[in-house]
């Protein structure tokens, strides 16, 4: 184990109607003028709008200005909107009802407000923010962790380039954690979540290179059975609300800090070569690393052939590191998601201009151990 | 899973080291005029005083009012000095340095400054604090996980009544984590530390009410796993720093909160019937530990017939329940940590009179699932 920081403020209240019950209170004992932020329509065809707005209106909260639109692989120019509207009605809070992408967004947005510069410094690395505004979010899409983390990841919508950040002030404070919300996610995209949430256990597990983590090692595991066993079980039924529960809390903690904490230095390949692949195709994030990770993970079989192995055994409870990658494919092609760029509807001739980008993307990141040769080579392999 | 509320703000800096590189900026980041409380003398002899000391030095503390002989299950009376001491010098912040002893009399101190009646009454149940001192602590016996809880125990030293109760006021600011401090924990105390931390997953692992709880049951026998392999390391070699490592993180994670995270309702019986045992004859709470827990599992072999040999199977990779918990139990006396009554110099006859005690506790503590009579079976069965 190396040494580490861990602090995770937000507060999570997990549970069924807790939408309901704890939203406007939640709201309310962090400030009175309310951004509301969410996606498309989805979440007034599914109740989860009104629910909310009871809440908000129950808590005494009725000056509450909402700002919709967030997409997936949500982008710069909306979140700079949000900035110019959250300034112009001087919230005090903001209130982020969505999946991963509308979260991120509201952050960027929360510090954004504080910053007289462009908010893509934030993401470039140019600056870093002071300060934010104190968020709530009711996560309705259970993938990214955003909800209990202090992340954040845009696209430039002019470079085309997906980058992200961190920073102490973007924890959320409250995480109003309802699965019951989670029932009518599509099954592309329960699918596509579940690889998210594996992709985030795996980066630290393969590439940390502390010498012995046991607690980290089974932490990983452990979730990365739970999330498969979850993800099938809501496939088969969507309104398993026992699974939706378990998929949901699992994916908070797959990338809520505490797997990481103790591996050491550590890379995001996965990471750097998928983001080119949603930033420019517009494909889903899971769906992009469904693609890349099996390529990845041939591609590092002899960098980490004991713990590709020790995955293989813990995970599938089988005898080689080969079958084991071969396993997390099957099952990723079993859930849908795809594992090939012409499943991706990414054309192979780019690869090397997407490659461009992944290094590009590891140069910000401080990933200096794959060469524009690895990442092509990794991606090649996705192409068959 | 059942609905949950997981706050835990409390920042952990890890790391060989950081006693020296942290303490004292994290603890003039919440104030400037400190009540040190530590143990007996063994923080002056192994060198943790003086790296506090100088590390406060550095950060311009110099207004530091000492209050040592915390003593192994603290004392009440104990208690209401250091909160005299801590009015008088009108200190604004709290550092506790030791094992869990220490950081729970600090935290009845943190609490009692603010409270006019007996800081007993937060242990019994009569009142509940409003607000805290703010807690700085740098644990030197990974056991407890009080580095990163709102929890303390104390024993009231005219009724030998051992209790304790939570406060989302007593989570510590900063826990101040340094390996290299616990080099010097003597073997029975290591070994101890190694029960108290299994004690804690167990309760939730067996008794939560919730149906299906993949990610908690991983988590808690994951640890349980690590937990054991550490200390069996550190018993070979007290300065595997290696172990020593895990053995600290791991036996935080036990307790902080996220276990027992959407179990549903739980009981703490092994903790109900141990209280009286450390609380009357003063033996480690760890030594109490083992003594109860193996007549415990038997005792509850048909309550939780599923579960236990879950345990067995994944903990131990053994067939049967029997077998698991005699495989704890072999464990526990390879470590040397007693497994029964006689072991832990506690006469037999006064069984009786113990389970007075902790079905008292029980009422509590709202544990009505066992009799007078269970209890009694449970001690004659560690009697033998």
């Amino acid at each position: 184990m190396k040494a580490f920081e861990f602090h995770n403020p937000t507060k999570v209240i997990f549970g069924n109607g807790t939408v309901s019950e704890a939203t406007g209170l939640a709201v309310a004992d962090a400030g009175s003028k309310v951004l509301l932020v969410y996606g498309k329509q989805s979440i007034k065809r599914n109740g989860t709008y009104d629910k909310v707005i009871s809440s908000l209106k129950a808590a005494g909260l009725t000056d509450v200005v909402e700002f919709s639109g967030v997409k997936s692989n949500p982008c710069l120019s909306h979140l700079k909107e949000g900035v110019a509207i959250a300034r112009e009605a001087a919230v005090d809070v903001i209130l982020a009802v969505g999946g991963g992408s509308v979260m991120d967004e509201a952050k960027g947005i929360a510090a954004g407000v504080f910053y007289n510069g462009d908010p893509w410094d934030f993401y470039s690395g140019a600056a870093a923010p002071e300060q934010a505004l104190p968020l709530i979010v009711v996560p309705t899409l259970p993938a990214t962790a955003s909800e209990m983390n202090s992340g954040t990841v845009i696209t430039n919508d002019v470079t085309q380039e997906k980058y992200g950040f961190f920073s102490e002030h973007l924890f959320p404070k409250v995480a109003v954690m309802d699965p019951e919300l989670t029932h009518t996610v599509p099954k592309d995209y329960t699918a596509y979540s579940g690889v998210d949430a594996i992709s985030h256990l795996i980066e630290g597990y393969f590439t940390g290179d502390a010498k012995w983590t046991p607690i980290q090692d089974r932490y990983v595991e452990g979730l990365a059975k739970t999330i498969m066993e979850a993800t099938d079980r809501i496939l088969e039924n969507p309104e398993d609300n026992e699974a939706r529960s378990v998929m949901m809390w699992s994916a908070t903690l797959a990338w809520n800090g505490l797997g990481v904490s103790g591996v050491g230095n550590m890379g995001f390949p996965n990471h750097m070569i998928e983001h080119p692949l949603s930033g420019r195709y517009d494909i889903a994030h899971g769906a992009g690393l469904s693609i890349v990770i099996p390529a990845w993970m041939r591609f590092v079989l002899d960098r980490y052939p004991e713990k590709l192995a020790r995955f293989a055994r813990e995970v599938f409870g089988l005898d080689s590191a080969e079958e084991g990658i071969d396993a997390l494919e099957a099952w990723f092609k079993k859930i849908k998601s795809p594992t090939t760029l012409a499943e991706g509807g990414i054309p192979a001739e780019e690869i090397p201009s997407i490659a461009d980008d992944a290094i590009k993307l590891g140069h910000l990141w401080g990933i200096s151990d794959y060469t524009h040769q690895d990442v092509v080579c990794i991606l090649n392999s996705a192409a068959k």
